[in-house]
């Protein structure tokens, strides 16, 4: 079974081809360059570099928040459109889920994906590694740097940061004497490898029903809320 | 400065752009295909998709061995021809050395690259992170997977694998009882992004001075000297 994953949450863009959980292809860019300009030729010269066409590809997998809610919007859109335009089901995964992935093989600690979601505030979430199989230890959230500091306090265990807020993450646990690891280059921001991995234990759907997950209202939205609010 | 790397020493053949030490962009695959079709066109779609060409580039790095012989020639082919055409520098670098860094952030651990060499043999070296720094404690060798056991047993340390005698060596290391971590698929085999970083510390030659390093003869050359040695 051929997955085209395809992930664009955050700065990275990338699309990768897995075959029954091994990795084929993976296509990987943090250019600065739109994803609207990069994301679909990416998948085209990898499917045509292979010698596949959309044809060979059995189902499609997306990352659909949270993060950037352009990227978002470019991701789920780009794999409505293939799945529309190859007859094709498709999985919309939690993005950071598909991050968690990144830390495969860090067993002996708590794998926290960290984007950076400005106004002080980071998306999170928490997961272990049971062997091969992952775990989730808490949702998809937005806390404070503070906050995630104050936890693990209490946890006594390594953590592997992975994401855009990785960095800033590990530099202050290190500052607070606590123990973590930094995920390296190729995996420390959004992979679509990441995206297929977490696609593999989840049921397919049609392109139809696939929706983005913001995980919090836009800026227009939260605007026209409080709009309403104080003409009411 | 922007390092064109190149990896194709084994089954997987890989692009990779570097800014100044950061990963841009990364183009890898495993597919089966012959890296002489898939490697040069990997690196045009890479740079046509950055909207870079040949002249925004500074340097090539490759992986010159050891490893496939076939391999290594079309890697310090391509990057012999690149050098040539852009009238660029390059780093000729160990397969082992680039694999070695795609274990970044394991401080805890021997970082051990293993290629499968066959006739009961494995390519492999040791190294350690100290922080970001890669330290070499065993020189590029082909030795059987008792004697890497029989080291294993007196250091007692966990050993991080890669390199596609990573898993043959994770199996028999857990079965021994001896710790050890493999790589995730992404860094499971080689890349070009380990190539661009274990460049960063070498000075730069001509591509004209670019030779490949087979660690042992080839079948042809071995054939060649004993029937040599049995017309003496």
């Amino acid at each position: 079974m051929n997955i085209l994953a395809i992930e664009s949450s955050a700065k990275a863009a990338s699309v990768a081809l897995c075959r029954d959980g091994a990795l084929i292809a993976q296509y990987y860019q943090a250019s600065g360059l739109t994803h609207s300009r990069t994301l679909l030729k990416m998948a085209e010269d990898m499917l045509t570099d292979l010698e596949l066409t959309l044809r060979d590809v059995d189902a499609v997998a997306v990352a659909r928040g949270p993060g950037s809610f352009t990227g978002i919007r470019i991701g789920v859109a780009a794999a409505k459109g293939l799945c529309w335009g190859g007859d094709l089901p498709c999985a919309g995964v939690s993005t950071l889920e598909a991050m968690a992935w990144q830390g495969l093989g860090h067993t002996d600690c708590v794998i926290c994906p960290a984007m950076d979601a400005r106004r002080g505030q980071i998306y999170n979430a928490k997961f272990r590694f049971e062997g091969e199989t992952l775990q989730r230890l808490a949702d998809d959230r937005a806390i404070s740097l503070e906050e995630l500091v104050e936890e693990a306090k209490k946890e006594k265990i390594s953590y592997f940061f992975v994401g855009d807020g990785a960095r800033m993450c590990y530099n202050r646990f290190l500052a607070e004497g606590l123990p973590a690891r930094l995920a390296p280059a190729p995996l420390l921001l959004q992979t679509a490898w990441g995206v297929a991995m977490a696609a593999m234990g989840q049921p397919l759907q049609p392109g139809d029903d696939l929706t983005p997950n913001y995980l919090r209202l836009s800026q227009a939205e939260r605007e026209r809320l409080e709009r309403l609010k104080s003409q009411a």
